[in-house]
């Protein structure tokens, strides 16, 4: 820096200009510094969720506003159709790009995800890459385009664009270095996600193996514990349940016979009616589950689905006798979903039930055996045919 | 900025010192903003992990470098304890420094803590907050230090500091300013991993759970599923498998009985000698154990240690008669920790063997039944006191 005053000092016919060069030098990197801040920024807001919904949803907002664009959207490989699928795109025509995709090659997103490297096309009607279909099935008219790929470790996973920079300018080197580096956060927060829902499945497909194993040893037709799980989230969902109440629900739900290990096998598959000793054994099977579960500090919310889902809004339910609201919500759930299908399915000692019937038995017990509101709730959802 | 340019037109006799100005200004955000695309790269390199110890290391280096420090630390508050605790820190000390402990309130990162608002310290001898403890201990001398809190959702949950500023400068504003959006990206990238690490427990402690809960069918003693992991686990190290190996070797041991919740109770609780039959109803489990999770595809790598750990090196196990190399390394180390635990504990039809008597019968059986590698694996783990 030095050397450069030297020289500028030198220069004394021109040092109006000068100074005009050096503020507006001066200008363009302050305003470059804005927007690493709000790069930074936006690295924070990818990166504060593990939700790859929510994550597709704040890439492609942060495309829009680090490129001062008019739209930006995020664009996915779907691996075994060699094809990119929009995920996300803002604004009043986000329904009708969704609906659309580009092979690989094909189009500028399709270029840049096929070579792996950025694209910048300010007069896009000049160039033979241009695909002009998504124009036309959107009615938006693309005035310049800058579209990144988004990579983790060296593999392109998709590519993200911003269209149309505000302001009437170009896109320039300094957005295609500030849009790499924004799409490398993407890439970050995308993998972590995809690596959090892949564990949170694990999780939910071992436990449900295990209590379809479980389930065998009992003479009831396969599925009920999937069956139960469903009717249970369908439920919820009439029910307006919190997400975090629905994860809980859901857990209770695949994992709320799971008592039954513990019952031996003669008592488990026999065919004649139980004697007294032998129902209060089965009973037992409520206090077990939630045993088995009860140390596991993640689960201790789901603990009242699997020991109360036997009791019974006049308190004459078991193992507690627990009345009315005193039967936690999720219990209440689990008990309607899971004689509904009890009923709805063959037993040693009788024969199914049509759903129809079911849901008049259900409705007759509403208020005695099961709480209003929740066989309110789930016939809305069989109504509805979600059920 | 045209009437700055105006002013500075007007000012002909000091236009040399207002161009010096001019440059050292430019100077200045030119390295403000190198800092800043330096934070935006510390940022990505702190969330392209999710082991939380992985970014507690990256964490203290990011604050070394962003800070231009001798030396960075993080250090997390201990709900329970009440205290803070040195998580990491740089170089030659790290031993040493791990041991100190902090009371809240004590010193400048327990006052950090505490407040929860950044302090720079540029004369610390002068500072009454200042702990001199841990120069003592360190033998590190602090000249000057700057420590921002790391918050998650306005809960401070640890504190971020550098220490020393290189080239003799203080601390400053812009310091503090960067400085606190790294302590935001490293909290972000902190409770995705807490996030990551306590699910994956939820995994283990339900696999576990229900695992034993099969287990508890069987006359064995209790804990044979949490045992036989331990084992697997610390012969691992000593084979020095690789980290996903690892990962699925453990969910491997926690499984691989699983099968046995096919078996009937009367044949897996039978106090005699079983027949033929009923042994080869009993060998069904292997193969059983395979099937349940078959379709779980995060889980293919651990079906070999459920599906081959009763196959032995000359071919004459179950369920496919495998031999030598044909049989996955998994396998082989579930097999000799299987047997190990059977040997050790009583069974309804023998005492258990001493631990030592059971090390010299894995010895004789290596090369016939067991691995000779994977015994002298296991051997080593014993005698360094890990089994």
């Amino acid at each position: 820096m030095n050397s450069a005053a030297g020289t500028m000092a030198d220069q004394n016919c021109h040092q109006d200009m000068n100074l005009n060069g050096w503020m507006d030098q001066l200008k363009r990197i302050e305003e470059k510094t804005e927007r690493l801040v709000l790069l930074s920024q936006l690295g924070q807001i990818l990166n504060s969720t593990l939700d790859h919904q929510e994550v597709r949803r704040r890439a492609m907002e942060a495309a829009t506003r680090l490129m001062k664009a008019e739209a930006g959207s995020l664009l996915l490989i779907d691996e075994e159709r060699k094809h990119l699928c929009f995920e996300v795109a803002l604004g009043d025509n986000e329904e009708k790009i969704k609906k659309i995709t580009l092979n690989l090659g094909e189009g500028i997103a399709g270029w840049v995800a096929q070579k792996g490297d950025p694209l910048i096309i300010n007069a896009p009607e000049q160039d033979l890459r241009f695909f002009k279909g998504v124009d036309d099935q959107t009615e938006f008219k693309t005035r310049n385009i800058i579209c990144v790929p988004v990579k983790v470790k060296e593999k392109t996973i998709g590519v993200l664009e911003a269209i149309n920079k505000k302001e009437g300018q170009d896109f320039d080197d300094e957005d295609r270095s500030l849009f790499i580096s924004l799409a490398d956060q993407v890439a970050i927060a995308l993998d972590n996600a995809r690596l959090y829902q892949e564990l949170e499945e694990m999780f939910f497909q071992t436990a449900e193996s295990l209590a379809n194993a479980i389930e065998k040893r009992d003479p009831y037709t396969g599925g009920h514990t999937h069956r139960v799980t469903t009717y249970s989230l369908a439920t919820a969902r009439r029910l307006g349940l919190k997400p975090m109440e629905v994860k809980w629900l859901q857990i209770s739900s695949v994992l709320h016979d799971i008592g039954k290990i513990g019952i031996d096998d003669q008592i488990l598959k026999k065919p004649e009616q139980l004697d007294p000793e032998e129902f209060n054994q089965i009973k037992q099977h409520a206090n077990m589950g939630a045993e088995i579960i009860d140390h596991i500090k993640q689960l201790r919310n789901i603990i009242p689905g699997i020991k109360y889902h036997h009791e019974q809004i006049d308190g004459t339910g078991y193992p507690e006798g627990l009345r009315g609201e005193n039967i936690p919500i999720i219990a209440k759930i689990v008990s309607v979903t899971d004689t509904f299908d009890a009923m709805t399915t063959d037993r040693p000692y009788r024969r199914a039930l049509s759903k129809e019937m079911a849901i008049k038995e259900l409705r007759r017990c509403a208020g005695t055996q099961f709480d209003h509101e929740v066989v309110e709730a789930f016939i809305q959802a069989f109504e509805g045919g979600e059920i």
